[in-house]
């Protein structure tokens, strides 16, 4: 319950591992020098440890209520947020245009987890807006930017998305809300939308929403939809809030965990909304805040197996049973793999980052590849880590790890939303074999490329780390073109473990490279990574081999325990 | 939240899969005929299904609460308790003398494992209760057992153990509580015990604590513990429940899941109690009700994986998203994975079950081996499926899976005490590294001769099956060998893997003998285990190989998250 922001960690990986340095070369990303993002970690870690931190566990325990159909959100909540607000934090990566730093992604990503770290609940707030400035950055009109992304930069607003329907989850198509032109500039919308990150906040003076509704002109499924953004309050002559826009929160979810955030239905009754990028092409605007958001959720699975890890790691030094529990050789364990796979998650994240950054700086077609294909790994993997770790973590506490109390408890029940939300890593795993690999495989065969010419360069100072690095990348490299001339059916059946191989070997290369970059620390990690972890590839190779006739075999009856036969 | 008690599969897997029919071969279980197995678990099946599964879900939303110092359990727990005691369950595998049904334990854990299905929380009254009839029942005098056994034989008082103290989890040795022999044959106990499961009970007459105590002449450490039976009130002359004895409830734990539960804080201040076995030697005794425990324990991880999965495949079953889910490639690949690890972990408790049933009926010291053996598997093994299979559950259920309303989530929480809880899984990784190849591997060489000698005979019908099962379990052999070498450490830090590679080339063995006694279905399931989760034994024997080495190169300052270098 002492989590420090792990800045010098993420600072090791920026520097030595995923090349952050080469932003500072492009024009875009001038600023980003040694010297400014070490200032902002240190600065950002603070707001971590010292004010999301402390709120963490009362909004577990005190979570977000509707009074009267409004919000009141967890103690605390207020402050915490404001400090991070304050900073300018919000608008990290926004559009300097409108109030923003305009600094790199991957940057803003290393602030999200340690935030994140502090208090998940409370940073998906920012996280949301974040996601809102950027889809309209790239879609709205330049009198909506002018109005609302200075607000939203400032954190003064905060944005969410409605996507989710009660009939329409992974299925976007499905949904039923509907809008009309009013022939004004502006729209009535109406519908109602489940699964809402903060659909109302009261340390926001204005909650924007980002709604997607189908005009009557829209055609069935996804490409009849638009976007609109329909805020809680309606700014009035001089932007200020004004009066209340027709919607509300119908009710909170009781979840499993994140109590702190709260999830709301809320209902459109004729809300007036204005048109965000074209008719009928939603969807594609949607998408651009979904991609940032899925590595934003990527480095939230990384933010919560470090901060119970953290907890982990001291009550094991603390804990004496027969000796202080860190010495015993099988409760280390799981806090050396948990260390190890933490390390990798964050790298691959990071990485992640600054494809999409250097994408963004160049305009590159290959970075732009790169990125969208690191996307979806970093996504599921990284959350993937997160609730492995927090797990392990429970574990390690023993009988402990099961009382409230304790806090640990918090982080598994916290963490178990990222492998859903932002779309299930199922969808990103079928997003990586199906679009991802449509292009041939050359994405992949590039990262591979540069896998296994890394590994080539480590293999004659370190060769018992860097041949089994090799030898993984080369299976991973057969699969990979196995799985692009597969079918459908076969290929989604493989894609959860393709991609858990994928980001096994793409961890060993990142410990490869701490290896030789780092001391003794980061040598002895990346064996243990490369001895304990990344030999699973092997068995998840097979598993993506086996196709899906066989799953398609077996009866629904057997399935349900009633066996034929 | 429709649990239906696995009646057909468990029949299956006891006929067919680990020759249950021995069993009625041997005098002593003479009358556990294959007729009165099946109307056992039938009747069983029914109290599972109709009393108890109704009752889980009000168990977690309303939990065992205190009542100035009075238990009050949750609604419904006393109805459907009453129709399981009623039914002679808690004594299935009790002494007829005292009156018991004397069937065999794998028969009780069959039953054990449905009732568990239906609501864990409240199961584990009864399973208390029948761990102590077994320790009376080796330990207690002829006086003892007269007064009590025939009592909680009938469900009409309940038991509880009580071991852990504050600063003694696993280090029982470390334990403070003391006892002082009051010269009229009874024993004055006082101290203060935690996690004490149902250490109150409103629908049982009396609540009889087994507790740990040290006499002023008991030694340091485990060696000078003893046992005592400390009932809540004493029995008058009668032996009806008298005057209350000097003990009470200080508190009941806020736990991550099982809320039905109550977990205790018990201060003992003076109670009465009797000394149960010899002095100095309540340690041995206590592992006789230990041992019992762990192979329920195992079979509540089977329990609570069929119970989540039965509700995630009707859920996928129900869920539209173009088309039913379950037609969904990955989906369905997380379901048929999970029913074939159910499948697994169950043939691997029921086998440990008939085997420790086997050394009881006949006295036969390999049977015992053999059981002794497989009681850690079971346990690591089949809690590590329940939580595995409770997960994928939820992650089936998409963002649903995050609402407790859908019920799934408190599958995942109720679980992931069973890791846990009788001894943590690394505990029993090192028992079976430890204590269990003692023997030079004897137990271990008996069971995979049988792995191979199955495997060899299946060898010609189904080959595609049987080889990779061989390999396995060749594999697993030297694996074995080397492990019996290796020095303590290196030992410990190879538990965890090596158990989780034994059970997976054991439940690849179980698979083969259902594909040759089963139809289509049976021998589908066995593909799919054979094909994607055997292989994974490779991984986890690479990690048991791995060593203790670097682990102990880390730092404690790495682990916490802060690299050297």
């Amino acid at each position: 319950m002492t989590y420090r922001a792990p800045v010098q960690q993420i600072s090791f990986i920026l520097r030595n591992i995923v090349d952050f340095g080469q932003l500072a070369g492009t024009e875009l990303f001038a600023e980003a020098t040694e010297d400014t993002v070490d200032a902002i970690l240190n600065e950002a870690g603070k707001v971590a440890t010292d004010s999301y931190a402390p709120v963490n566990r009362g909004g577990d325990l005190q979570p977000a209520r509707l009074e009267n159909g409004t919000l009141r959100s967890s103690p605390g909540y207020a402050d915490a947020f404001r400090s991070f607000a304050d900073g300018g934090w919000v608008g990290l990566s926004a559009d300097p245009e409108y109030g923003g730093m305009g600094l790199p992604l991957s940057l803003n990503g290393a602030v999200n987890e340690m935030i994140a770290g502090g208090c998940l609940a409370l940073q998906l707030n920012s996280l949301l807006t974040q996601g809102q400035i950027e889809a309209l950055e790239h879609h709205a009109s330049d009198d909506l930017k002018a109005l609302y992304l200075p607000r939203l930069t400032s954190g003064e607003w905060s944005g969410t998305m409605n996507l989710t329907e009660p009939g329409a989850g992974s299925d976007v198509g499905a949904l039923t809300t509907r809008a009309e032109d009013k022939g004004d500039g502006t729209f009535s919308v109406t519908g109602q939308k489940i699964f809402i990150t903060w659909g109302d906040s009261d340390f926001n003076s204005n909650v924007c929403h980002l709604v997607l509704a189908r005009l009557p002109d829209g055609g069935p499924g996804t490409r009849g939809i638009s976007l609109f953004l329909v805020p809680k309050l309606i700014p009035d002559a001089e932007g200020n809030p004004g009066v209340a826009n027709s919607l509300r929160v119908v009710s909170l979810e009781h979840k499993l965990g994140i109590h702190g955030s709260p999830t709301c239905v809320m209902s459109f009754e004729g809300a007036t909304g204005w048109l965000v990028g074209e008719r009928h092409k939603g969807m594609a605007a949607m998408f651009t805040m979904m991609n940032n958001a899925r590595l934003g959720v990527a480095l939230q699975g990384v933010a919560v197996a470090e901060a119970a890890l953290q907890q982990a790691t001291a009550y094991a030094t603390e804990r004496n049973q027969m000796g202080p529990i860190i010495r015993h050789a099988d409760v280390r364990r799981m806090l050396a793999t948990a260390r190890a796979e933490i390390y990798a998650a964050r790298a691959i994240c990071m990485a992640c980052g600054v494809a999409l950054d250097m994408a963004k700086a160049t305009g590159s077609a290959e970075w732009a590849a790169r990125g969208a294909f690191l996307t979806p790994i970093a996504k599921a993997h990284g959350t993937d880590v997160g609730c492995r770790v927090a797990d392990a973590a429970v574990q390690v506490h023993g009988g402990m790890g099961y009382i409230e109390e304790t806090g640990i408890a918090q982080y598994l029940r916290d963490v178990r939303i990222t492998p859903i939300y932002e779309g299930t890593n199922g969808i990103q795993a079928m997003d990586l074999v199906g679009r991802k690999l449509s292009d041939g495989g050359a994405a992949a065969a590039a990262i591979l490329d540069e896998v296994m010419d890394a590994t080539k360069a480590a293999q004659a100072g370190m060769p018992e780390l860097a041949n089994p690095v090799w030898q993984a990348s080369e299976g991973l490299r057969e699969a990979t073109a196995e799985l692009i001339e597969a079918g459908a059916d076969n290929r989604n059946a493989a894609a959860v473990p393709f991609l858990s191989a994928f980001a096994r070997v793409l961890g060993a290369h990142f410990h490869l490279r701490a290896a030789l970059a780092g001391g003794e620390d980061h040598k002895t990690l990346a064996r243990i990574y490369i001895t304990r972890i990344l030999p699973r590839y092997l068995s998840d190779l097979v598993e993506a081999r086996a196709g899906v006739a066989d799953l398609d075999k077996l009866s629904d009856d057997a399935l349900a325990g009633n066996m034929n036969g």
